[in-house]
C-alpha cells in the first residue's frame, strides 16, 4: 500500500468513532463486526475486482471472474475464522454484455458459493453506456464459528508465525482458482489458540506488516522456512515473488509456542502449515537469510488495492 | 427493465434454491433476508452507481456522489420499512484519484449514513490503471423495526395504491440530494397494515410493475391524482415524466382502503402521502386519464438499471 493509501485508511478508520458495543470490531480488520442481537454477531467485508487490475477478461473466463470475486471474500471470512453466511454481488457491465454472459458469471460465483454454504441473496446489474470495463463487487457476511473471531490486532512477543499453503506465483494462475482456507481456519482456530490472523492477500511481506502494524509488534522470518510455491521457483527471484507477490490467500496466523507445537504435531492437512518466524518487540519486520544475515523486511506488494 | 434482463433476475432467482428457514426472503425483493439467529434476522441490499451512468462527475461533487450511493441503499432499507444498521462501500478509482478526493467521498457516505444511524463500517479501494470511469458499491444492512418487513408481493385485490412525496423531473437534480424515506416508512407501518411496498428507484410504472408482478394482481391509477413534481411540471409531458423518469426515492406501496382512510387521516407529514389508485384482478396495469379514458400502462424507465 502507498503511503496515501495507509493514511486514508486510518484516517477512515479515525473518523468511524463506531460504538464498540454494537461493532465490536470495525474499520480496519478483515471483516467488520455488527452486533445485531444479545448474543449475535455478523461479520462483513467487501471486495471490489476490476478487469485489468485482478483479472483479465482477454484470458480469464467469466466463470473464473465470478468465482475469484466470491473466494476473495470467502478468504476474508477464513482470515477471521468465521463462517460465511450470504453474499450480495453488483456488477458494471460493459455496453452489449449478455445473459449468456452473466450466467457464466454466475456459474463462478455460485461454484465459490456452493462450497461453503454461502448462497447468492442478491445483487444490483449496471451498464455502461459504452465499452467502459467490467468491475465486480462481492459484499459477504458471516457468522461466528465455536471459536472467537480472531483479529489483526492479537499478536504477541514471542508468537510464532505460520502460514499455510505456499506462497508466490499466483499471478500465474493461481489467483483465479484458488482455495479459500474457510475450513482450514475454523480447523486451526479448534485446535489451538490463534492470537492473530489475516489472509495473504497483498503478499506476505505487506499482510505481516498488517499484522504487525496493528499489534504493535515487530517480526522475524526465516527466508529458508517460506513455502515457495513451485509457480514462484520459477521467477527470477522465488523468494522476492513469495515475499510480495500477492494473491496468494493463504493464511497468515501468530500463536503461542507451545500451541503451535501442539497444532503443527496433529495437523493432517491436506493443506501444509508452515512455521516461518516470530514475533518480536523491535517494532519492524526483518528477515533472516540463508546466510545467516538479519535484513529489514519492507512491505511490498500489490499497491493498487487496499482494504479498509 | 429490458426483456432480457426480467429474464436473467428470473433465472437467478430460480437457481437460488435458498431454504425459506435461513432466507425468508431471497433474491428479487428491495433486500434478502438472512436469519442469523431464532429470532433474529438482517436484511442486506447492494446497489453499484457509475459516472456517466447515475451521476457525472462533470457536474456533481463527490460528495453527492457519496450521498447518493448511500441514499439509495437507505431508500432499500426504507421499501421494506426497516431499520438500517451499517454498510460497507467499495469503490474503483481513476488513476490519479487523491487522498483529498477520497476524503470529499467519505463525507458524503457519512452525511447520508449519519442521518439514520447506519455508519460505514469497512469497503474497499481499488483503482483502476488508466482513466477509467469512477463507480461506487454500497453494500448496507438493515434489522426489523417493530413491523414485520414489507415485501413487494404481498399487494391484494382491492387494495388501495398510495405513494409519498411528488414524482418525475429527479434528473434535474433531486437524484443527488433526495432524502431517504426511512422514518416515513417505519411510521407508514406503525399507523397501518400495510401489504406491499418499494421504493421508486426506476419510476413509478416500472416499481408499480414489479408490485403487481411479484403480487400476481393487477393496477389502476388515476393520472389526475398522481402528485407531479415541480421539476416534472417543467418537462414536455409532465404525466409521463412522473411515470417514468425514475429516481424518485418514494414509497410506493397498497394497504386495505379502510387501513387507508386510517393513515391518511393521522398522518401529519411532512411528507404528503396521495392515495393515486387501486390493485385490481386484471393481472395489468391501466391508467385512467382526466377525460375518463382507460389506457393500458406499460413499465418503462431506467433500463440500465436492475435489482435481483
Amino acid at each position: 500500500m502507498s503511503a496515501i493509501e495507509d493514511e486514508i485508511t486510518a484516517w477512515f478508520a479515525r473518523q468511524s468513532k463506531l460504538a464498540a458495543a454494537d461493532f465490536p470490531i470495525g474499520i480496519g480488520d478483515d471483516m467488520a463486526e455488527i452486533r445485531v442481537g444479545d448474543d449475535t454477531s455478523v461479520f462483513v467485508t467487501t471486495d471490489m475486482l476490476l478487469d485489468g487490475v485482478h483479472f483479465d477478461l482477454e484470458k480469464a473466463t467469466l466463470k473464473q471472474v465470478g468465482y475469484k470475486a466470491m473466494a476473495v471474500s470467502l478468504s476474508d471470512c477464513a482470515a477471521m475464522a468465521t463462517v460465511p453466511v450470504a453474499a450480495v454481488v453488483s456488477v458494471a457491465l460493459p455496453k452489449g454484455f449478455s445473459g449468456e454472459e452473466l450466467k457464466q458469471l454466475h456459474s463462478g460465483i455460485t461454484l465459490a458459493g456452493d462450497k461453503f454454504g454461502c448462497p447468492l441473496v442478491g445483487g444490483d446489474i449496471t451498464s455502461w453506456k459504452e465499452k467502459e470495463p467490467f468491475a465486480i463487487s462481492v459484499a459477504m457476511f458471516s457468522k461466528q464459528a465455536a471459536n472467537k473471531p480472531i483479529k489483526r490486532s492479537g499478536a504477541k512477543f514471542g508468537d510464532v508465525i505460520c502460514v499455510t499453503g505456499s506462497l508466490g506465483g499466483s499471478g500465474y494462475g493461481k489467483h483465479l482458482v484458488f482455495e479459500p482456507r474457510v475450513k482450514e481456519a475454523i480447523e486451526i482456530a479448534r485446535m489451538a489458540v490463534i492470537h492473530s490472523m489475516i489472509d495473504i492477500s497483498d503478499g506476505l511481506s505487506s499482510d505481516l506488516n498488517r499484522i504487525c502494524q496493528q499489534s504493535k509488534v515487530g517480526a522475524i522470518i526465516n527466508a529458508e522456512q517460506i513455502p515457495i510455491s513451485d509457480a514462484a521457483k520459477k521467477a527470477e527471484n522465488p523468494l522476492s515473488s513469495a515475499l510480495h507477490d500477492g494473491e496468494d490467500f493463504e493464511l497468515l496466523f501468530t500463536l503461542p509456542e507451545q500451541e503451535s507445537k501442539r497444532l503443527l504435531s496433529k495437523w493432517r492437512g491436506p493443506v501444509a502449515i508452515t512455521l516461518i518466524g516470530t514475533i518480536t518487540d523491535t517494532g519492524k519486520m526483518q528477515i533472516k537469510m540463508a546466510d545467516g544475515q538479519i535484513n529489514d523486511l519492507e512491505a511490498k506488494g500489490y499497491d493498487h488495492l487496499i482494504d479498509y
